[in-house]
């Protein structure tokens, strides 16, 4: 049986979890790189991994990687995924997979000519929850899908210098969080929202700090999204069907949900193992490329990532678009 | 000591609950009036009360009486709350006190030129927990306020003829159970909004069945509100601060908050008892009536009716305004 060989480029804290999380009948963590090879070394000892480089590179143009992770920050994901696409590998690219359509669009476009597998690494398209929860909807269990809310608040402290406010490594909000709750909404919404509306409060440094979302698609759903880097808030999604409304907590990993129906009885769905949020990534990846299938969730990063580039228009935050030609 | 004596014009649910509720040291509840005689006369003798009568008009030229709380149908306020104050009586009016801001102005414009009061009988404003986390979060206990974010949805079967999806009764979720999102988020909110947007699915009668909203005022506090007639949601309100978020569950009638402070610790508030939301409220206005103050929650009362004339429009929902000159 072929074995898929993964690479990581970038090791920081996700590259960690990454590599702890680990484990596929049909995959290898085989090689990591560090713009340091100090830092590959070490990474490599620490999780036991064979090869180790101090360039992107060099792991690039290793024959025996078949498929990079990318962990750079947000700012570099374009140039990373068009570097390790014209060497010949897959990526899996940490959210946000870019900073704007234009930039999707080209890698997107590079990878099909190429016939090579590009995907964002959302947690959420992989939990077992979720494509119960999914199924469920989908057959109807809980009436028809009304509307979909989310919260997410994740206090960062608000300093220019902190990556998360630095519009030079793609900070922001939306960028970092918001990513989450838009994947969320447009996972179970039937369709991509026609309707789009936003109001935004900008730190400093020109990155969104706070801001909130309505989306109303063709089938008259409605979702909506608060998001804040200034306060904690639940982090907190509800999807509303005509007769049960579902609760899930810590939604990007999630692996409870609660179902309250109409008549007032609930019960609660427990499905996969928060901690295996990238184990279950890794596998599907993995699978995908044997199977040599289309990666099924890269519609839904198209339309997450087009919402994305409309809220960062409407927000005039120049600095996402400063790639464009 | 002066007693302010009170009566009920509309004895539905609703008038049941207040005379349940009607306790007072300054207060008594003396009179009751129904459009047929029978169903006052049954009210009075299930609540000990001395007087009924088989009309309105009846009671409001009752000299003993000074103030009314009108329980009618939505539609009705506008034309019951004319008619009582210009019979010299005080009028504390079910919520929504008016279907526009038209008929709002001329309610209080009247009022004001006869030294009358006229309130709306929110909930809200008069809960023992209320006041204190406005003390708490004005003087800064939770650091500065950054959002408020409420859900409300009710389930009621989607029938033409059914009151909630009645035009003509001034129906939809806005006027019924939207005012008190409006209120819980305007309660709090340092100020009215500016900003604002909202989205709305329509029933085929022609009332709002589903709804969304974002708000946001000069000091950058953003309020979102999302609302349903045709699922249930959790009846939730969180209170966004610099340094915890506070959450609120059933916030029209609330004794009890949880704050969950950014280090993780939470802490509860428990303070008065749902049950008694009508008393607070029907001593508050008694003691206003005889300390002969100005009603202090006339301002955010004008705002929430303000917002609602605004949805109104948006939504294009003209039978709200069909009375308007």
């Amino acid at each position: 049986m072929k074995i898929i060989n993964w690479g990581i480029i970038g090791l920081g804290d996700i590259a960690h979890q990454f590599a702890s999380q680990f484990e596929s009948d049909n995959a290898n963590l085989l090689g990591v790189a560090s713009r340091t090879l100090q830092k590959a070394f070490e990474f490599s000892k620490k999780h036991d991994i064979k090869k180790a480089y101090g360039s992107y590179e060099e792991l690039a143009y290793d024959p025996e990687i078949d498929i990079v992770y990318i962990a750079t920050p947000n700012s570099s994901h374009y140039a990373d995924m068009l570097m390790l696409l014209k060497a010949g590998k897959h990526v899996l690219c940490e959210k946000p997979i870019t900073l704007n359509r234009t930039q999707l669009n080209t890698v997107l476009n590079v990878a099909q000519s190429k016939n090579l597998l590009c995907a964002e690494a959302m947690t959420i398209y992989h939990m077992p929850l979720y494509k119960e929860l999914k199924t469920n909807i989908q057959g109807n269990k809980y009436g028809k899908l009304k509307m979909i809310h989310t919260l997410f608040g994740n206090k960062q402290v608000s300093d220019p210098t902190n990556r998360f406010y630095d519009p030079d490594l793609g900070g922001g909000a939306l960028l970092d969080i918001g990513v989450y709750a838009l994947s969320f909404i447009r996972y179970f919404l039937s369709s991509q929202p026609e309707v789009k509306q936003t109001t935004v409060l900008l730190n400093e440094t020109g990155v969104d700090e706070s801001s909130s979302f309505h989306f109303r698609n063709k089938q008259g759903e409605i979702g909506t999204a608060a998001l804040s880097f200034i306060a904690n808030m639940p982090i907190q999604g509800v999807i509303v069907c005509e007769n049960a409304y579902i609760t899930v907590s810590d939604y990007p990993r999630a692996s409870k949900a609660t179902v309250t129906y109409s008549n007032g009885t609930t019960e609660e769905i427990n499905l996969g193992d928060s901690s295996k949020a990238l184990t279950y990534e890794i596998q599907a990846i993995s699978q995908t490329l044997l199977s040599e299938n289309d990666f099924s969730f890269l519609s839904l990063t198209r339309d997450v990532n087009e919402l994305i580039d409309w809220a960062a228009k409407e927000w005039e935050m120049s600095w996402v678009f400063k790639d464009e030609k």
